[in-house]
C-alpha cells in the first residue's frame, strides 16, 4: 500500500504504525523520538490471549495478518469471527494450531490461552484528538500514568480505564513500556477501545489538556484531601506517578489539585494499577 | 530450639513453617495436603525488594538468616536496621553485596532493587484465628481469593488488603501460588502485616467464617446489586473468583450476597487485583 503514504491523512495517522511494522534496523525500540509507538520487532506484532485477540479481531482499525488458534479456541471465537464477517472486516483465514506451535511464535512464557494474532500496531492517537474528545463530552475522565514501567501495570490500568469509561490513557513515551504482547494481553482487549496516547513531554501534555477544560488531579499520598472529598469537576485527568518515586515535582506542579487515597493500614501505598482502578472507580461514582 | 516443639502452641503454629524451611525430599511443593504453605525450595526462602525486605526485617515473627544489600540500600535501610536493634530482634549481620552477587542468589529476572533477605517462611495462620480476630473487632474485612493463580495478583491484593485495613486474605491451598519471591515482592511488605490463610476447602472455610458472624459477599459481574448499594454489615468477607472463570458455583452458593462492580465501559471486567482493590476501598468507605 505505498500509495497510501501520498495522502496527508494516512501519513499523519499511520506513520507510526507502519514504522512499527517494519522495525528499526537494530531491532531495538527507540523510545522518545516521536509520539508514535516505539518500533517493534516482528515478535512484538503478536497479540495474544483470548480477550485481547477477540477485541483486536473485531476492531476495524486493526490490520490483521495471521490468526493462530487451537481447535477449542476456534469454537469459542466463533461468534466473534461471524461478527467480523458480518461487519465486512477484511480478515485472514483462521489457522488451526496446537499450543506448542503457538508458543513458538511468541516470546518465552507468553500466556496465550490458545490464541495469537499477528497484527499491525494501532494507528497512534494524538493528544489533541483526546483533548477534543474530552471537550465535546459532558463528562470525561483521562488517566495519566507518569513513568509506570511495568507492562502488566499499564495493561491492567488500561483495562480499568475501559471498564470505568475513561476516554484515554496518556503516558510519556520515554519510561513507559512499548505496546507489545505483555501490555496488550494484560489490557485484555481494552487497547482496542481506549486509546493509549504517548507524549514526548508530560508536563506540556497536562498543560494542553488544561486548555481543553480538563481539570488535572494528581494522586499523592502526602496530599491532605482524600479523593472522595474532591468536588469532582466534569472533566478530569487523574495523574499517577511511578511506584516508589510517586509524582514527580514537575508533574505535580502541572496539576490543579492533589488528592490522596484514604489508606488506613500499615502499608500506605497500593500497586499503581490498583490505585488507578480505585481512582477511576471513585471518579465514575462521582460523575 | 527443639524444646519449643514440646509446647502445644508452638507445634500448632510453627509446624508448617519448619517444614517449609527444610523442604520436601523431592524439592517440589505439595499443595493441598495440609493448610500449611507448600514446602519451599531453598531459592524460595528469599524475600527481595526494598519494601518487602524492610518489613520482613522488622517483623518479630520472621526468622532471618542472611541479608544481602548494596551499599546504597544499606544506607536507605539504616533506620529500619536501628529500629530492629532497638526492639531487640535477633538479626544476622548485614552483608554488603553488589547487584550481580544478589542476582545470583535469586530466580532469573527477580526485581530485587538491591535487597535480598533469606528468611524462614512465616508461621501459618489458622482460619479460626482469623475468624476470632474478626469476631472480637467491631468492624472487619476479610479478602477471599478463589483460585487466583498469578502471584503478582495475589501479592498486589495483599498489599491493597493491608492498605485498606483488612484483617486477612484467605486462599484455597490448591490453585493458589506458593508464598515465594514474586508474591512476597508484589505484596511489598504487606505479608508481614496481613495473614495469608491457606485452606483445604474454600466452601467449608466460608461456612466457618459465617459462624464467626462474617457476612460473605461474592463479587460477580452477573449480579444485580452494585457493590456500593450493599447495606454493609460490620464484618464482611469479600469473595473474588479467578479471572475469566469468575466465581465457582459452589463458592457463590456459600455467599450471603452477590454484588457487582459498576463497570460502564466496553470491557466489563477488571484485573482481579484491581477488582479486589476497588472492593476493599468501597468497603473501607462504608465501614
Amino acid at each position: 500500500m505505498p500509495d497510501k503514504n501520498r495522502t496527508t491523512r494516512d501519513m499523519g495517522s499511520r506513520r507510526g504504525a507502519r514504522k512499527a511494522g517494519h522495525g528499526s534496523p537494530s531491532g531495538k525500540p527507540r523510545p522518545g523520538r516521536t509520539t508514535a509507538p516505539p518500533s517493534a520487532r516482528a515478535a512484538d506484532r503478536w497479540v495474544y490471549g483470548l480477550h485481547a485477540v477477540r477485541e483486536a479481531w473485531l476492531n476495524p482499525n486493526r490490520q490483521c495478518r495471521r490468526l493462530l488458534v487451537t481447535t477449542q479456541v476456534r469454537a469459542e471465537l466463533e461468534p466473534a469471527l461471524d461478527q467480523a464477517q458480518a461487519a465486512g472486516l477484511e480478515r485472514p483465514p483462521v489457522e488451526i494450531a496446537d499450543r506448542v506451535a503457538i508458543d513458538k511464535q511468541l516470546p518465552p512464557g507468553a500466556v496465550h490461552q490458545g490464541a495469537a494474532l499477528e497484527a499491525e500496531a494501532l494507528p497512534p492517537v494524538d493528544l489533541d484528538d483526546l483533548g477534543r474528545t474530552a471537550a465535546v463530552r459532558d463528562r470525561a475522565v483521562v488517566l495519566v500514568l507518569d513513568r509506570v514501567t511495568d507492562p502488566h501495570n499499564v495493561g491492567a490500568a488500561l483495562r480499568s480505564a475501559a471498564a470505568f469509561g475513561a476516554v484515554g490513557v496518556v503516558v510519556p513515551d520515554r519510561h513507559s513500556p512499548p505496546v507489545t504482547g505483555t501490555l496488550v494481553k494484560s489490557a485484555s482487549g481494552a487497547l482496542e477501545h481506549v486509546p493509549l496516547v504517548r507524549v514526548t513531554n508530560l508536563a506540556q501534555a497536562l498543560a494542553r489538556l488544561g486548555e481543553f477544560g480538563v481539570h488535572r488531579v494528581g494522586l499523592d499520598e502526602r496530599a491532605d484531601t482524600p479523593l472522595a472529598a474532591l468536588e469532582a469537576p466534569q472533566k478530569v485527568a487523574i495523574v499517577l506517578g511511578a511506584e516508589g518515586a510517586g509524582l514527580r515535582r514537575l508533574t505535580a506542579e502541572h496539576c490543579d489539585t492533589l488528592v490522596r487515597l484514604p489508606t488506613t493500614g500499615p502499608i500506605a501505598s497500593l500497586n499503581v494499577s490498583n490505585a488507578a482502578a480505585v481512582a477511576l472507580y471513585e471518579l465514575a461514582r462521582g460523575l
